[in-house]
């Protein structure tokens, strides 16, 4: 269905610019606040809610009309932990029910309502963060005396490889997965003036506990940092040093599966009666068991064991709760293979073992920010009751580089893969907003957004070196609402196809570096994390066909209007009026400090690249 | 997003025809197929899983190409208890994602995905029943010995009024409530004949335990049928008629809130420590106490009480389990309100009761059918743990009402109700889509249908009169996916506005019958009951544009082709190629007798009333 024209001048959504009132609790009142464009036939608007399950149609009051908007509002008090809303129009042509999937004649179903959580406590700190992904082995060797050394251990009968820091990584049909370039937490700790420069704010490190490998998603020991990583001493020293530089540090935990050379395994596979041989599933003792992928270094972990649960995340000393404990003090987890975990066929536990970690987790920290990865759709652990955030690959990254490239950066690790072929700009934004629908907006702002991780591959190569586009991306990761987080390198425009070769070392000659590309990213951080439109602002699309997005950050004081073009598309002026942009507001642009004023209700975009992204503030009178 | 023509000839559906293999249960292989129109630019068809939670997307096998269609299938093991899936079409322009919410380009969240439960125990009986509803005190007076008398007892304060049959029902502000025309048990039973004649085959009656009103929504006693109803002796009568002529049986169960006159609440309201004392919620003892919509009358029952929910449903001895044994041996429930069950404000239990509500039911019969009263989105309960359908008001008859009328029957009981619109038949397929993409297909062809109920206003007087407006409505009542149920009287034309009006006496005498309507239905139950495709043949909507609406409905050995029209548009011959109808195909009208051969893609629409339905079967070579 296709609707009028006017529709896309209504906008709702769950920021503080729409949902008026703080903080949130059971019992809390809120104001809700609607627009729509001066031109529309909407007569009445209803708010409707289901207190305790019954509907509720309550009239919203008009309480204002500008140039090019009215604004209708209400009161709401939030009853319940959880509020879902959506509105109805009633127009001079019929009703139109409006919902986070946006304007439809027939009702949607309640899954696609706003929602607001009244039970649930944001790690606020996370908003207006920017993290910085590390694979450690490759980021920076601060401490060559702890470096893995060519057959110190067999890696699965394989004896390991040194690598020299900078050689290419070799695949994995070689020594992908057990060479070693010698990097770790001392070297993160040493570079921690390039970051704080850079602007970041916060670290996400994939695994670091004693693990075989050199990704270590095989973990032998949960409660020991890999020495060869620098040791739980190690460890200490980073979170001492980011204390003082005020930033954040996110671990990687991997309770899916454990390595099979975890003692917890080992001790299993050699006596049936070990306590710990409940922790996992045999088919036919002691070889064949559940193993993640069918791949027998991973022993699948089997949540049904209560004492499992209790070692990984419910006990006081679990492993989940011991590490946000001092001296590490972590400020969260993500999660590895969130989708996955503790299920098996019939056996369906995943809902209450997250629900159990949150519970653990947030009693040890009610801070803790705890992501996990999710690379389809993971809205249904967004509710408020499981996960802060996914890594945001469905929602954000999978549709900006389908759109940017003719490439589908999701996960098939099962059967076969489709061809792909690029997007235009209202699939994308379809997709966005789909994901966006389907959880609150207090999650939806601290999703963890990405351009690439150590799973994909780098976003310079799947651009095919076009440094232009990696700008269009990259302006989209930090005015998008969530939380950016940049790959190690991809801000010097370091190359990497699929892994390992995404896992390349770090380059710390600054001659190798794209030092525009790194100087866009520092002025992208360093905008977004000193604006609160762009942390925490609310988020209308504005505009988005073939290739031209563009969308509306607003927050009370605060107004942004992001543009971004893939390729030229005869679009010489942005229709804006529907945005509550009315003629006469006069704009500046952050990143050049070029201004403009909306005339005929556009803006013109003679000034926009070919390939780039704008960034204008409103300019308030 | 509009999408190209092709995409309307891809179908699949949870039907028997597309999904091919029984019985269901953990482990058991099926086999999916999907069919495509022969003109599609479709190059590959991928069936996307996510056993474990992890994506698999495996190439379907393309089988058989005929003139009109391309079809592609594909094995599935059921790994798990609910097994989700979508498709993936690689087109020659780019991938489509097919899921139940149809076509999109950008992929869907998992919410719509095709659902299969692999341990769900369907009360089969249901698939090919037609329910009849009665609102038993205006039925039939079969033993006026039991009749309420004037002023027998009080009502609330006020004496109850014996009305004689056939007199028009007094407004709520009047005696609306408390009046009574001597309707009962016995006369239900003394009307079987009549009932089996118009081929219904199983009654759903609303409550009938002990209560002083005449709805009986405000139940004194859960342990008793009223006296004046009947009494036990009344039920089992009616109970051992009923298996003589194999009809079954629904009963109303009132779990949300008792009545204030039951012993529970009076002893918990005289005594704090009455052992029932916590089945209710006091905010100021004994005055003030929760209640459904504030009504004094309806305390709300308080499930935090574990002595609650044995006594309700847990218990061998529960109200809900006692009435699905011998002697009664009641068919199923029909739970009153099921979307407010157990919800107050902060504590939300419904969750758990409604499962453990199943539970309960199931333990003592497992082919009971447990349905529940829900005017909105009911389809979180429609998940296979909780029940097995709902009253469709939102799914099917507040859409279709709304195409041929001006009215939205969805109760509007908190805050003001919005005027509404007629809606073009796009808007009424988009509200069926919807809902029928939210739940497994198992449980939509259970789904609840009605035109009516002792809750809204009925059928004929809802479309002013225009009988041929009825006959509409009821060709899609017996033809739509789910069961179909006729609110009493309906069948004759029977007339009634809000309540308490559209709960006037039944008619027996025959001059005062629309006798063409009466026949036009026994027709419709008697096609339905006959037919597989109808009961639970697969469903794909062919066409859908303002006036007109037509789909398909189809077994393996039979396809059924249904038209209903509201107002002339001009549409003189409808497009059907795209739901496997070739040129050639014969096609033979259930109604008329009429026969037609498709040609250039269509069917002639010239027999087709201009306000009317039709029912064309493929007569197969």
């Amino acid at each position: 269905m296709i609707y009028e024209h006017w529709t896309k001048s209504v906008h709702h959504d769950g920021s503080p610019y729409y949902v008026v009132g703080s903080p949130l609790h059971p019992g809390s009142k809120v104001t809700l606040r609607l627009r729509t464009g001066i031109q529309t036939p909407v007569e009445r608007v209803f708010l409707r809610t289901t207190p305790d399950g019954e509907q509720c149609m309550q009239v919203m009051s008009q309480i204002n009309v500008d140039r090019v908007s009215r604004w209708w509002e209400i009161a709401l008090e939030l009853r319940m932990a959880s509020t879902n809303y959506r509105f109805f129009l009633e127009a001079a042509d019929g009703g139109y029910w409006f919902s986070g999937s946006g304007i439809t004649r027939h009702s949607p179903t309640d899954a696609t309502d706003f929602k607001i959580l009244a039970q649930y406590h944001a790690p606020a700190w996370v908003h207006d963060s920017v993290f910085y992904q590390i694979f450690p082995d490759r980021f920076y060797d601060g401490d060559p005396s702890n470096n893995v050394r060519t057959g110190e251990y067999l890696y699965y009968g394989q004896p390991v490889v040194a690598r020299a820091w900078g050689e290419r990584p070799s695949p994995h049909s070689a020594s992908g997965g057990y060479e070693f370039f010698g990097g770790d937490l001392q070297g993160i700790t040493q570079k921690l003036d390039y970051l704080e420069d850079l602007g970041v704010s916060a670290l996400y490190l994939t695994p670091i506990f004693t693990a075989p490998s050199n990704h270590k998603y095989d973990i032998a020991d949960y409660k020991q940092v890999d020495p060869h990583v620098g040791g739980n001493v190690g460890l200490i020293e980073l979170r001492e040093s980011l204390s003082r530089r005020n930033m954040r540090l996110l671990l990687d935990i991997v309770p899916n599966h454990s390595g099979s050379g975890n003692s917890w395994f080992l001790d299993a596979q050699s006596n049936p009666s070990a306590p710990t041989a409940e922790f996992y599933t045999f088919h036919q003792y002691p070889e064949k068991y559940e193993a993640w992928m069918g791949l027998d270094n991973l022993p699948k972990l089997n949540y049904r064991s209560e004492r499992l649960r209790e070692y990984m995340y419910s006990g006081k000393d679990s492993v989940m709760r011991s590490w946000l404990k001092p001296p590490f003090c972590i400020d969260g987890w993500r999660i590895d293979a969130v989708n996955m975990l503790a299920r098996q066929g019939e056996i369906q536990l995943n809902d209450e073992v997250i629900c159990g970690m949150r519970r653990a987790v947030k009693a040890e920290n009610p801070d803790a920010y705890l992501i996990g990865e999710h690379t389809y759709d993971g809205t249904a652990y967004l509710q408020g009751d499981k996960l802060d955030a996914t890594m945001n690959y469905g929602g954000f990254m999978s549709p900006v580089i389908q759109w940017l490239t003719n490439h589908d950066v999701v996960q098939v690790w099962q059967g076969e893969r489709p061809n792909t072929q690029s997007i235009p700009a209202e699939v994308m934004v379809a997709q966005w907003q789909t994901f966006l629908a389907a959880i609150p907006w207090q999650i939806a702002i601290q999703q963890f957004n990405l351009l690439g991780s150590h799973d994909t591959r780098r976003i310079l190569t799947l651009v095919g070196g076009d440094v232009a586009r990696v700008r269009v991306a990259a302006t989209l990761l930090f005015t998008y609402p969530g939380v950016p987080c940049i790959y190690y390198g991809d801000e010097i425009g370091m190359l990497g196809a699929a892994d390992p070769d995404n896992r390349r070392c770090m380059l710390w000659d600054q001659d190798a570096w794209n030092g525009e590309l790194h100087s866009y990213f520092k002025t992208l951080i360093h905008l977004r994390r000193s604006s609160l439109a762009l942390c925490q602002g609310g988020f209308q699309l504005v505009y988005a066909h073939e290739n031209t997005v563009a969308f509306i950050r607003e927050a009370s004081q605060e107004r942004m209007l992001v543009i971004a073009r893939r390729a030229s598309d005869g679009l010489v002026a942005l229709p804006v009026q529907h945005a509550d942009l009315p003629d006469g507001t006069h704009l500046y642009e952050m990143l050049t400090g070029m201004e403009e004023v909306i005339s005929d209700g556009k803006l013109s975009l003679a000034s926009l690249p070919t390939v780039g992204g704008q960034i204008w503030r409103v300019v308030f009178a």
